[in-house]
């Protein structure tokens, strides 16, 4: 349990963390930062927050745990901020979906200083935002990864792997580098094409709507998602994502080919190892 | 209400509509068709199930509806057999998701005789398959598709039309050209792009799988389904398919483009329009 742990943000992820913690009693004390005055009234009057500031260095003040729940451009800025003012033995970490370029800055931020920054990636995000779709249960059961890199402390990426094991998450170590590789694969190239399906059928006939059934509505949930977010995620994994994508791309023409040559077997086969994928998952 | 129904095929479809019209009191009695012995001993101990047949011509015999469901590729085959025995007025229906090909032989299997062809489609699937998944409520606020040809009668247009909402469907009615094109963007396409995913992640490191959130589970669950039934769709309805995937192509050209070149404002508007489509479905 820690004396007293901030929480940098309060949308989705952070509210649905301060509300976990406290009722999972894992810090004594919660504070949380936010920029913008009605959201500081709102989180006034939560039961899981116990300050709220709009100054990132009294925030940060005396927490020995600071999870920064930001968007996920505006996290290296925020590293860079609070390292200097945090207390040696400081843990810092984050919820973003892109970790290279976070941990990169978050190793140089923290330098020759006693603070340590550990990458955290808890896979628990929806199509909703926003700290109006808060909840208790977000993390329970959902992957959560960790990145370390050679300038991490093993005791404190055990003890933020202890933290997220706590709220029940399925806690993984990656490096930086694999992590980004890997979610551009399992949830950015996914997403990627589920705008890209909707955006695709926006601009069809209106009364085709009205067939959708729950194949394409599966196949688009995700597409709901906030835009402002991809689009900051997008650009942050640019590289591992677009290679993803030509990868695929390469998939998806060998499927062409072969339907347009009407390969009964090969079909068959294509279509019988994603189904194998689909069951294993 | 009819006197005799038949029900041609016992698998997801054929044994849920069994369930539903008997549950509804559609038909006084109704009659199945099963090509395979263990198939029809099933059949025949279901409350259901009134008389199972393995003989076609015996199976249509004195029935006033009956509804092919067996898979996509044979339905021709079982309209022309049954078109030359079926007593005037019978109407013979389908449930197969290709309907151009399937309407045209219709119409010449019935030309110059009282029998009626007129194609459905209720787009209920899933991606599980056969009797054991069968389920009453299978149709219950579904899409179903009616597609009439310059040919049908429309009194039996109607009359398809009343049964199919009299198992609580949502009925629309379609040419059989309107129809493939519109499920080749909002079925077949979406069905081949999560086939795609899945095979391609299937390669992936096997460590990545635990990652997985419900982003990639939404969108490969359809790639869980019967690759026979699917690799028939994409045969019939092989050209309006590839239109849809040469269209939806460009759509993941002009996407690639603007992430490759950072035009953050043309990618939120992108990702936006995309989530206007999944919110209005």
């Amino acid at each position: 349990m820690f004396q007293q742990l901030t929480i940098i943000g309060s949308g989705l992820l952070g509210a649905s963390l301060g509300m976990a913690v406290k009722n999972k009693g894992l810090a004594q004390t919660i504070k949380v930062w936010a920029r913008r005055k009605e959201t500081l009234s709102l989180c006034k009057v939560e039961d899981w927050c116990d300050y709220a500031e709009d100054d990132l260095e009294q925030s940060v003040k005396g927490s020995e745990f600071v999870i920064i729940c930001t968007p996920v451009e505006t996290i290296p800025n925020i590293i860079e901020k609070i390292a200097m003012v945090s207390n040696d033995g400081t843990i810092i970490t984050d919820v973003g979906s892109v970790k290279s370029k976070i941990c990169y800055l978050g190793d140089q931020a923290v330098l020759n200083s006693g603070v340590g920054f550990i990458g955290s990636h808890p896979m628990a995000g929806s199509e909703n935002s926003g700290m109006g779709h808060a909840d208790l249960n977000l993390f329970n059961g959902k992957p959560c990864i960790i990145t370390s890199t050679e300038k991490s402390s093993r005791n404190m990426v055990e003890i933020t792997k202890g933290f997220w094991k706590a709220l029940n998450m399925n806690v993984y170590e990656f490096s930086p580098e694999e992590h980004d590789k890997a979610v551009a694969y399992f949830s950015h190239l996914p997403h990627l094409i589920s705008s890209c399906l909707a955006n695709n059928l926006e601009w069809k006939p209106k009364s085709w709507r009205k067939i959708s059934g729950n194949g394409i509505k599966d196949c688009t949930r995700i597409a709901a998602g906030d835009p402002e977010l991809w689009k900051q995620i997008f650009l942050m994994n640019k590289e591992p994502l677009m290679l993803a994508l030509d990868d695929w791309e390469n998939t998806l023409l060998k499927l062409r080919e072969i339907i347009q040559n009407e390969d009964i077997d090969k079909i068959l086969s294509f279509l019988e190892q994603g189904a194998n994928f689909r069951k294993d998952l």
